[in-house]
């Protein structure tokens, strides 16, 4: 009876509430640990104290919209209709739902990577979905475009791909979209881009967002996140960007999910967008993050694995344990004070490269006191 | 190869649009022309400055959900166990949307009763179910339990309940309650009793909550809304509860929807629901609205139904006119300046028994000014 019979409670629950319990320093779910600007919080006060409190239009606010696309034709280069093309969710995860749950009819197969962000999977399956799972090649966590080939076929719907990647911080290169391309153009399939770490790409990569290539983007959702972008996840907002046609299947289904999203917080994240530099500093804002852990790692007994993006580093233990990362991730909470996210809980069959994922969106003592702790193993 | 072939957008956002576009009084879609509580407004801007910005645990904040808990034990009797029972959405819509993805299969059936909420049928077809129409007496808006017994076949999954209802204010009285717990007794059915507008109940009647009959919570999901309550229908709050076995499953699919729900808005009301006169004092609140709106509409050529809770004031328009409902809530938003939402819209069928749907919660002089509009028809 159940749609996910084998669905558990997802692991960045599992270990926040373990590293709660023993009081250790949680680098596992993705979430900074310094707040977000005061200025931005004063703007959506001042929302609520303006009267900004009933109902925001369907698919967001128009302010905050036309926000966006300004952002993404600064960035991109791409011309965007705000009117058509842009919808505001309540996070980054129900955009990537929604894009699902509209397209996806039973029996339709749905192309999914791994290690994959969690919520993919069971995604795909309430909707009746198949997911199709293709794995990243090892250590290098990348697409192997001959693979996808061979695993097409009449009912594949949709790819999902995601750049910055959660949890290798991979990115997508010029010959992966060239890739992407000519299976758009050759087999019509959908894409689903997930871009939330659109702004964290280091050693001056560039992001490659979907919506630099018209010839992919007519087929595509390209999803973010305000949360990982101006360090509020827990405001719970992002958008969605996709081509008027497929826009207004998608809104069917979320004027119905859940109509429209908190007016005041849209009215404050608006106004922020105004100031470019607010999103232009976070490429520098997190590299040095990055930096530095890796600086403090450096006489620890984890190998760091190459990353480009996103705001997680890779670590292999194998040179301490031989133990299954689930169990190492444990251990490192309970007897190390140091919670991380065992990269297996990214694969449905738990594949096990013996790597847990660090999450270095955190204040530089969060990430000395944490480093400190890892070393002494 | 749409899931909606046949939906088009929701009337609320139609005829709100209408009404901003010919500068007309907004008596159509449900929200308030008056501000929420400055009270809980500071403290949603506390919680930001206090820096609770950062993912909330999945089911909800404890406080919040302990909150829900108590004011249940004291409305309604009941002892709901905040930890597994209750589960914080992104609004009402969401809510049920949530527990409709989580337990509706291709092929089952499920009971909505006509007029209906305009976002049930939608959130079937979705999901692949099939929704089972079942029309209220008219002009009662009654519950003839014989037909629904008719209508149950072995794939009858659900039976969605509304009770105070939206667009008609009737309310399901007692021997609706014993009916529907005879249901779930013999054919076991799921109910999702939509009961956002819990306070609004007029004249000394009771609002019967599923909540308060152990015999049917235990197969069923009751939703609720904090904008509706509270004034801030733009904050998109809302919750589910339901037993644990049932809630269980729900929590998968939701904490992959959404994942979990802004903070800082469920710091602010956890704290404004420690003063129970803030929802104690709703009844008396709309109930003056209502009836001076119906004062002010004596004299009118529209006929008022009966109505016994909700926020929402159904009336006949037989006498000004005989054209259809649409045709005439476009009329009367256009030529009129009043906006209101034609009842056949929550009809599949559209059946039309020349009735629209005015929304009351309105200031004193809003309300004023549109009888002074609607009486000079
Ligand atoms: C929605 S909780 C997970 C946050 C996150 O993106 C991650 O830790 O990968
Ligand atoms: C989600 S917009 C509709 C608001 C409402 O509940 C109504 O007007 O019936």
């Amino acid at each position: 009876m159940s749609k996910l019979p084998h669905t558990g409670t997802t692991i960045f629950s599992v270990m926040s509430a373990l590293a709660a319990e023993h009081k250790a320093i949680n680098l596992s779910q993705g979430f900074p640990d310094y707040d977000c600007s005061d200025e931005l919080k004063e703007m959506v006060s001042l929302a609520m104290q303006q009267g900004h409190n009933q109902y925001a239009p369907m698919p967001g606010l128009m302010q905050l919209r036309s926000a966006i696309a300004a952002k993404i034709k600064s960035l991109y280069q791409q011309n965007i209709n705000p009117d058509t093309d842009i919808t505001i969710t309540p996070g980054g995860t129900y955009a990537i739902y929604t894009a699902i749950a509209t397209y996806i009819h039973p029996g339709d197969e749905v192309i999914i990577f791994e290690p994959a962000y969690d919520s993919y999977i069971p995604n795909v399956l309430v909707n009746g979905g198949k997911p199709v799972l293709i794995p990243l090649s090892f250590p290098e966590y990348r697409i192997n475009w001959e693979t996808v080939r061979s695993k097409i076929t009449p009912r594949t719907k949709m790819i999902m791909v995601n750049t910055p990647h959660n949890p290798t911080g991979s990115i997508l290169q010029e010959e992966d979209m060239a890739e992407l391309e000519k299976l758009v153009a050759e087999f019509n399939i959908l894409v689903l881009s997930d871009e939330v770490y659109e702004h964290l790409v280091f050693d001056g990569a560039r992001h490659l967002s979907v919506l630099r290539y018209p010839a992919i983007y007519r087929n595509s959702f390209v999803t973010f996140s305000f949360g990982k972008v101006f360090h509020n996840t827990g405001w719970k907002m992002g958008y969605c960007v996709a081509p008027e046609h497929l826009m207004k299947e998608y809104r069917k289904v979320h004027q119905y999910l859940c109509f429209s999203v908190n007016t005041p917080m849209q009215y404050g994240l608006a106004r922020f967008l105004e100031t470019p530099a607010h999103y232009l500093e976070l490429p520098a804002f997190y590299q040095q993050k990055r930096d530095y852990f890796l600086e403090l790692m450096k006489d620890s007994r984890f190998t760091p694995l190459h990353s480009e993006g996103s705001y997680f580093q890779l670590m292999r233990y194998d040179r301490i344990s031989s133990e299954g990362d689930k169990e190492f991730a444990v251990r490192l909470t309970k007897e190390f004070g140091v919670a991380a996210i065992p990269v297996s809980a990214f694969y449905q069959d738990g594949k096990d490269d013996h790597v847990v994922r660090f999450c270095f969106a955190k204040k530089e003592t969060t990430l000395e006191q944490a480093a400190a702790k890892l070393r002494a193993i």
